[in-house]
């Protein structure tokens, strides 16, 4: 057969095809994914299991008219393909290129920007209900997989959006994984319900049975009204879903396009919210991503063949290696994950302690409330999460843990720049939103070993501690590193010109600054804590050099130019310049590092020149 | 008889008591409860609801050794005068006194700080797993409202617990109410459960009949195997609390402390999660307040007899009001509350404009992620929702809100310093954890006409804004209230020798101060917007005056101060003395406003003074 995939551009080209092409468009995009995600990078097993999916939606719905929201977002690869971006599709990812999530500056079928878990049925219920409002026309689809079903706020959506009587359709897109094998009680009960035929199908059959059911008599007489209830209830487990006022469809299988566009066309007919319960495979049709999901999540570029692709050491195997090291030692260590066991480096932790580690599922806040638990009744448990995530915990920092100041250790993965992933996942907000809450102890390392000596300090203090790091490797290597005391910086060099005042990564960001700068007699000092700072340290340098520069990756305002300007303020250190490099004030889109450091004007050749004149 | 709770100051000498006796207590508990609240305010109707429950939970377990965590924490007063507060229960609330909410530094028998929703079995299940790992033994109890239930983070924390197999108990204190009349499909899931007869009661009944059912032949032997299952489950609705891994056991009457006790003991033989519902009613034994549980939820002092309290116009209805017109005007206007109709001012916008109100339960995250899907697709959605639950919508109002531009109108209530709440409900984070946010407009009304303004300016403006007012009536006249310009600040007088700059109530504090300092020529803008910041007529006068202080009624870092800071920090202006007043990285106790303001130097008197000397 001819190449299916050159001549569909847009949905309405997908809605001429017979399902046997449908199918061979299928394979094609597959391919098409694999192809360019294995040079790119990207999220692969997820798309790949929702190909066919994809394809029955654009082809059921009257898409950009009909509206669907793709909880996450990272699944979006398909639809992207298929909505006009084809093309585009080989620069998903990069620097000036279409993002890896959906954007509504890309294209009118992209109905929302998303990239963090859980929010699709809150926007598609409030969306649907604009619609009510406004008497307008069309179709609301959230597409949501089981493992974003545990996120408190898509329960909280659940519950609203049962009750709505809204038309909503969310579709469950079940394949029995968030990110690493789903956890809990939702799934158990998914499971549940996936083992059962189908209680589609079976509906008429259930009618034609019950009606049949002969009354015979004490006892059973007093509960034949029971019964017919009692049947449906037998054939699927306990239904949940419309005892919260959806009205469920399914199981189907998701790599049925045929089934997918029937079971479809009938939720268009039913008035109120549905739910769709569609089983599909992370990974489908590319063996090396069903047999490693996990792996194939969100991956770098990779060997086609042999699925390979290259890592070095980087900031999660670290913190890994060394938990392990200190969890030897001391049996109060447990380890709390959010559905992040392989990303944030604890397989092998989980793997040596499995008593000791604790993997809640996508549960943000709950993974922060259950460490405060944990650590008041005697561990001492170690959270690592990745920054833009811990956004969603940060009324349980304040309530649940700086206000008691229990001693926790939240180890904060992904923070500054992550690279691709873009705008939702860049962990530039954490030194803001967390510098303002009392009671936290808040430190970032330079380097490896840095990071090695702040996880050994801080499950030996009885505080609240919070140790942010970059994805990937350091980029600088230092001689030594100094012992950590609480609230002590670090002098790397002494100066008597500048003093750059530099934290976590950005301190091997100093150093080379300083090296492109030998004729200024520069003063580097590793601040370690955003808090508590070491204003001894620091105000000493100013009033010496009377001239600052402060590197951070994260935002401005709130965070280490903030503190330091502030500190001066305070203090009684007269006509002091300062200079704040960081992010101003901006969400920071899709790209490499090196690339987006070089457009914000964070690379060292970038800070020297600007502070050259000073 | 006599008075019993005279002889009644800790758990063990309510385990003295037979069962008479205890009824006789929990009545001479809810005197104490109205006679102290009447004067003092605070939670009554749920106290009153929880009455017997706590009687029970104190006379059955073996506090302190065994663990009570109470879930938001406001119905913990029966739980204080049990637990050797009786005679400090009269201070309640006030400033020295005890807490309305638990407090670690009070009592042992106190396991946990709260004061927000949804907490209790994250913690529970954390300290029932530290319990295991430490080889220790003792009982973890968590009772949560039905309310709370419907908060995400309760959700995710009931998917993690009952899969945990650790032994805790979660009662779950069913009143049909969470603040207001509960919404969603978990509430209506509970009225399920709660009209049956109770499914402990029956389960030998069931056992003994499902043995007995005929097996007859086809098309009913197909289906035996399913019959016995399928009849517990006519008998009770669909179990989901099952299905998820926990034990069920209820419901039970709350008011009835002999079954409360003996499903307590049973729950205590059972291994692994149990939960245990609980029916109460809120206001229990008080007429007043079992008819208007919403108005008695959280009170200030009033007349036992009448029920009747002072209530003078606040922020909160000055807001209902101003939508109700503005909504009035504009069809496309709707409003969302989380449980909070009431207290945000939204009663007669609900009654006025059904179709256009939702109040979706305990569901901050949900909440905001709504009503970006609603404006979206063309409403214009206002929320009000207090500061400190704001808190859990942190990284929606990040990656739902802001990174979209999305034009929604969140309306702070309960900003700032909110008084007897105390620690948790301090409305002192929302400008710092708002101001570091990109794309947000964050504005403060001096007083009640300002309020108006902006509301009608925020509904006007295509951006995402976000407008914070304090608890209770504004402080200060003002002659006039210029127009609304985005961006642009107010100078209420001129001066010469300093600038005050203050933002929300606090520009009413500035005109007092101004007044204390007759002999300086003083010059007080109104900031209005946090952000954008009217840089332009701030700079100018510190140009003049070389001297300036901040006024803000929120945490220094992140705030005002801080963004005054830097603007000068960027501008070429030198030698400016910058002083600046709010709560300086601490939790604000319990108090009232006034006191507390004059205990963190922020009444105009100590203002006054602190800068008499610039």
């Amino acid at each position: 057969m001819d190449n299916i995939l050159d001549k569909v551009n847009f949905p309405e080209d997908v809605k001429k095809l017979n399902t046997e092409e449908k199918e061979q468009l299928c394979q094609e995009i597959r391919n098409l994914i694999i192809d360019v995600t294995s040079k790119n990078g990207g999220h692969v097993a997820s798309n790949l299991g929702i190909v066919e999916l994809t394809v029955a939606l654009h082809s059921t719905f009257d898409t950009p008219k009909d509206k669907i929201i793709w909880d996450v977002g990272h699944q979006c690869y398909v639809h992207k393909i298929l909505t006009g971006r084809k093309k585009e599709f080989e620069k998903i990812r990069q620097l000036g290129g279409i993002s890896g999530f959906p954007k509504l500056s890309e294209s009118e079928y992209d109905n929302f920007n998303t990239g963090h878990s859980s929010t699709s049925i809150s926007i598609a219920t409030g969306m649907a209900r604009a619609r009510d409002i406004l008497k307008e026309d069309y179709k609301v689809i959230a597409v949501i997989g089981d493992g974003s079903l545990t996120g408190g706020m898509a329960l909280e959506a659940l519950n609203d959006s049962g009750s709505s009587k809204t038309n909503v359709t969310v579709i469950l897109n079940d394949n029995e994984m968030s990110i690493s094998k789903n956890v809990g009680g939702i799934p158990l009960y998914l499971s549940k319900l996936r083992t059962k035929t189908g209680y589609t199908r079976s509906n008429r059959k259930i009618k034609q049975i019950t009606n049949k059911i002969p009354v015979i008599g004490k006892p059973i007489v007093s509960f034949a009204h029971y019964t017919k209830q009692v049947i449906k209830r037998a054939i699927i487990p306990n239904m949940y879903f419309e005892d919260i006022g959806f009205t469920y469809l399914g199981p189907v299988d998701g790599h049925d396009i045929k089934k997918l566009e029937d079971i479809m066309e009938r939720s268009k007919k039913i008035k109120g919210p549905v739910l769709i319960h569609v089983v599909t495979k992370k990974g489908k049709g590319y063996k090396l991503a069903e047999e490693n999901p996990d792996k194939f999540h969100g991956i770098s570029a990779y060997d086609k063949k042999t699925g390979e692709c290259s890592k070095k050491q980087d900031y999660s195997k670290v913190f890994g290696d060394t938990l392990i090291k200190l969890a030897e030692n001391n049996p109060k260590i447990v380890a709390v994950t959010a559905a992040m066991k392989d990303g944030t480096g604890l397989k092998e932790f989980a793997q040596k302690f499995p008593d000791r580690f604790f993997d809640v599922g996508i549960a943000e806040q709950h993974s922060l409330g259950l460490i405060a638990g944990m650590a008041k009744a005697g561990l001492k448990p170690v959270l690592p999460i990745y920054s833009s995530f811990l956004q969603r915990g940060y009324d349980q920092i304040i309530h649940d843990i700086a206000l008691s100041n229990i001693p926790v250790t939240v180890c904060i993965d992904r923070a500054g720049i992550v690279g691709n992933d873009g705008e939702t996942h860049q962990g530039i907000f954490d030194l803001s939103f967390l510098s303002s809450i009392p009671n936290l102890v808040i430190m970032a390392p330079k380097n490896f070993e840095e990071l090695e000596k702040m996880l050994e300090f801080s499950v030996n203090i009885d505080k609240p501690v919070f140790v942010r790091y970059p994805r990937g490797g350091e980029n600088y290597k230092f001689e030594k590193v100094e012992k950590i005391e609480l609230g002590k910086s670090e002098i790397i060099q002494n100066g008597t010109d500048l003093s750059i005042i530099a934290i976590g990564k950005m301190v091997g960001r100093a150093k080379e600054v300083a090296n492109l700068l030998p004729e200024k007699s520069i003063e580097i000092i590793n601040a370690r804590f955003l808090k508590p700072l070491d204003e001894k340290t620091i105000l000493k340098s100013i009033q010496k050099t009377k001239h600052v520069v402060t590197i951070e990756d994260n935002l401005l305002r709130g965070g280490l130019g903030t503190a330091i300007i502030e500190l001066i303020n305070k203090s009684n250190i007269e006509n002091v310049k300062v200079k704040t490099f960081g992010y101003d004030d901006i969400f920071v889109e899709h790209g490499k590092v090196e690339e987006l450091e070089e457009k914000y004007g964070l690379t060292a050749e970038k800070i020297a020149k600007d502070i050259s004149i000073i």
